[in-house]
């Protein structure tokens, strides 16, 4: 049977890149039943072949064209900086390959747009790795928002600051942001896709760069997200809070023992007639609480990384995309780059790209 | 001698208004040996003779101009709405006497400005009831920062979110901000006094006016000062950062156990030359972390209000202005009015009135 | 209907003993329209007239006897030193009164049993103020437990530290531990009953009694109360752990915004063979982890001595015993004063007077 | 010179037993300069080679004979289970090895003193891998216990408590109290040596051993030590409190932003004449507080494996026992197999074997 036999034949990946990130996907491709890890690329042969003999050795490549020219691949998973993803990845969809890319899927939206048109037109998967999309918090979040346990989503609000390395190349937007925006974008229904965005930030220390900031997104039906993300705070915090019209969730992610927490308490508006204390009789907006239950679910512990590259295999097997596809990619990179020309402007700025369900527009 | 004789005899104090928070006034100037509480003035004349009942007995009066004419007094209080503010104090001053109000000072920056040159023209104090100055977390804080512990102010972050009535006079800037702007104004060095400010709210359910948003203000040196103000939040969070050059302060208001941390942690940042990973030598930044104790002082504990009323009283008899005089007051009312603006125009907006140590201009 | 004018005429109280507790009760007695505040009476006859001032001017008596001759009175509620309850209360059943008496129940055990009798003998009730036991955390455990929720109780672990005053007439675990043990016995089934508690002491500042201590209660089925009790800590905890064989309970009574949690995690144990790494095959035990979600139950906000002095009318009422009558304090008392003999002996110790559903034995 | 060619001439060592944490010391000897890792030895070969090969190809013995025949050994690593250290340990120094050994140190206090005194006979180090107190936490308590930075000891309360695996040869006891003991005898000055232990535990669960216990130790100066060891917790805790007469530190393991507290906060004790309420004058104990600053110092981020097979090496090199030397090891067996005594007789038992500074008695 063709399902069977597909199940048999684990697909042929190849990582480009064996820095920061590339051991944790390779380790991953190299674990599971879906792939067979058959190379590592990387332009430091050493470090490749160091790579190689922790992931059960497979061949090593110092090029992208060596890489394509000598191995036999279904896909790619490209773990380079993010200003030679749009060269490798168009090389690979030229070749054939499905391609996974690390985050940010480019360093320009126009690139992006180019990788995602590339790909469609070829028939091939482009995925982008947002891996917080598929730890267990994030997954129960986005079936609970779909199941309309919070109802409308009202607001959400994310803190992501700690102590951080002030990064040579990018700003703490760029650095942090994606993991929210990506999120965001996993778990709202119909992704992000804001008329404009506003961000502010400061560089207190001189360091020619933003090192702590918020960014404003207005959502659908008068709601906002705003995230602050700091690299200089002694306290470290990684805190979303989705307020809906039923339920709130408060998603703190650094208490293993209570990571998600639903509270069935809000505010029921109520128009009615009511007294103000002036003594005049005007329409005024009367407010009761609602004080309920709070309600903390059990999540599965997997490994992310695991089920990102199930996710991979799964979607080129099926053609159908995953929910962080290229689009999904291009929705952040659009918005990351209206961030730095919101701050450039000083004030709120309209997104280059707007992706719909319907795609690129 | 004349200071003996001036502790012998209390200042003679009237308090205006005994709806919500006239009461505790009441009390703590009934409890202060600084002054003797002579009268209690309110429309509702049941309510101002339970209230004086509970205060010692002192006098009743239904109108202001009743209460100027029979009472003999040094001081008034006005515990009223906002917009009768600029009324009541305007006809305390012109009868000579001294004046506390109630936040915000005013209806209108332009009210507020009127009453600070009314005070000064005649001699009188015109003083702020900004009570969180007075809380011993507060005063820490000021006395810190005055000490150079903290060193430069890179950032303040505050969050002031709960469960909260909708008002219905007012939005959730008008009603949580002057907090965070009062307490602000009283710990930096110079108060604030921002070019422009901007601020971001959302109206999810439709109440007709901001029951969440977001308000930031420039600080000296390329600062920020960032608010955080939210009814809708089914948690409760009282928190401020004073991220410092040197230390950086957390104070959490809701933990008793803890209220201030200091971290001796931060970033330190050094120019150098460094190498970057595609090998191209350039002049980068490099930072490196600090991480050093933590340490939480011992808070002493008073009553903010009676330290507010015996800082009315020695201002009063010394005449130097409090820290939280008419002109504090002012600064804050001009940037909550820079706030409804900036709502308004969906953008950077600059405060009417720029009041600095040389006063207002 | 006689139901009907029995609401409608309050029962007579009055409050012996005006110091620390007295006006707690008496202004709760003064409040509720099930009771008539009549009388106040304390030694200091001035204390007695301040309190009366304040709770709508009941007479005043210096002694009991003056007391019970001049005032018609249903019920009296005793709040003096405790070596004084029994000589008071026996007096008050004599005359026919109800009482209402702070914990502990007496001096001795003796004296608390022949309260017991003499109540019962006079068809009077005699009820213990065991304040905890009206809170809302307190009545959500016991409807818990009684529902069956956390199906056989296993174990509960008690912590009730912080810096205390040191008592110059009684020790850490007659201070802190009647709280703890009067819990425990209303949300039990059956209340406690041990046949034996072991109490462990410390006094290493050399204060004449112990300043820190452990008490062990055996709870039927294997199950295991501990609690601990110090005046030494620097950090304030309130936790009682309740582990059920289905659920476990957390009451932090510390923390409003999440008092109560429900933990549906456990141990399931299941007998089964097993192979054990020494190759040997034997009986093993096997355990596995369910961890199923966490559970916040929203509590009521009522005043608990409101709760209680209507409990205590209602009891009067229709003959039927409250939770915490005298027989309940019996309970309570009974293991406090194990616990002393505890100390003494360094080794486990019965108590006196065993107290099951059928009554004293 | 000696010294540096000592440096330069690695110790060689074999790790014995390849299960759970043998594979964390062959990692830490392979990768430390002081060590050269030449030999694993296991029952099961395909493991043993298993190991070898992720830790630089040392060689592989089935069993200890195998093991001291082969190769030539300065020291061994015995990560085996409990019941067999004492014939292993034997071996090795009959063979002139220094011997490190897994906790606990023997399966009986009796084993356990054959042990130490065989490796003084010989001249060889025996050292028990008490990890925990090679973490900075640890090292920083013993650091400031020795500079009387806490004053006298008052109390130690130690809660090890979470939802743990039931163990199918031990106890809860035996599972979790060494952790508490080898730190207690690490961090107090003599190390632990009490007249008695008083243990209680309980098995609601029905597996045929304490699920859960508490375990108190008499410390000199009526200082009472107290541990909670529970598997049926659904809330993880490991926090240790030592109150001191100077200050009290806590330490909350599980909170990596502020691991230990040390609270300048207690109780100050002074004798005085005071008048009671009852009128009678006496000699009470008047009792002051002392609410000071809370300080929270920085810890170094260290492997505690690494720190311990350094120390290791340092005690082998010098002749100078660690202090977790087998005499150390032996006071914590001496104390964990009176536990299983006092659950046995229901009440305070007394350790078998003394052992203090100068030695076993």
């Amino acid at each position: 049977m063709s399902t069977l036999s597909e199940r048999l034949t684990p697909l042929r990946v190849a990582v480009i890149g064996a820095g920061y990130w590339g051991p944790n996907l390779a380790r991953n491709f190299a674990a599971s039943p879906e792939w067979e890890l058959v190379a590592i690329c990387d332009r430091d042969r050493a470090r490749a072949e160091l790579l190689a003999r922790k992931t059960g050795g497979p061949a090593v490549a110092e090029s992208v064209s060596e890489l394509l020219d000598s191995c036999e691949l279904d896909a790619v998973a490209i773990a380079t900086p993010a200003r030679t993803h749009h060269e490798i990845a168009m090389a690979a969809i030229a070749a054939g390959k499905h391609v996974l890319v690390e985050k940010p899927l480019a360093h320009s939206t126009g690139a992006g747009q180019d990788m995602v048109e590339a790909a469609r037109a070829a028939g091939r998967i482009l995925m982008a790795d947002h891996t917080y999309c598929y730890t267990p918090a994030v997954l129960k979040i986005r079936d609970l928002i779909a199941a309309g346990k919070l109802g409308d989503i009202l607001y959400v609000d994310s803190v992501r600051i700690n102590l951080g390395l002030v990064q040579p190349d990018v700003d703490v937007f760029w650095d942090l942001a994606p993991h929210d925006l990506s999120i965001l974008d996993f778990i709202l229904p119909g992704g992000i896709n804001p008329p404009s965005v506003l961000a502010e930030g400061a560089d207190p220390l001189g360091s020619g760069k933003s090192c702590l900031g918020y960014l404003t997104i207005p959502l659908p039906g008068g709601a906002l997200a705003h995230i602050h993300v700091n690299w200089l705070s002694p306290t470290k915090i990684r805190r979303m809070v989705i307020g809906g019209s039923r339920m709130t969730l408060v998603w703190d992610d650094l208490n293993p023992q209570q990571r998600l927490s639903l509270f069935d308490r809000g505010v029921d508006l109520e128009r009615q007639e009511m007294m103000l204390d002036d003594a005049v009789e005007r329409k005024g907006a009367a407010i009761s609480y609602r004080l309920g239950d709070t309600w903390s679910p059990a999540l599965s512990e997997v490994e992310p990384l695991g089920l990102m590259v199930g996710q991979y295999a799964s979607s080129i097997r099926s053609g159908v995309p995953s929910p962080t596809d290229g689009e999904a990619a291009l929705r952040v990179l659009s918005v990351l780059e209206a961030t730095s020309r919101s701050l450039t402007v000083g004030g709120p700025v309209a997104p280059l790209v707007v992706v719909d369900a319907q795609g690129v527009s």
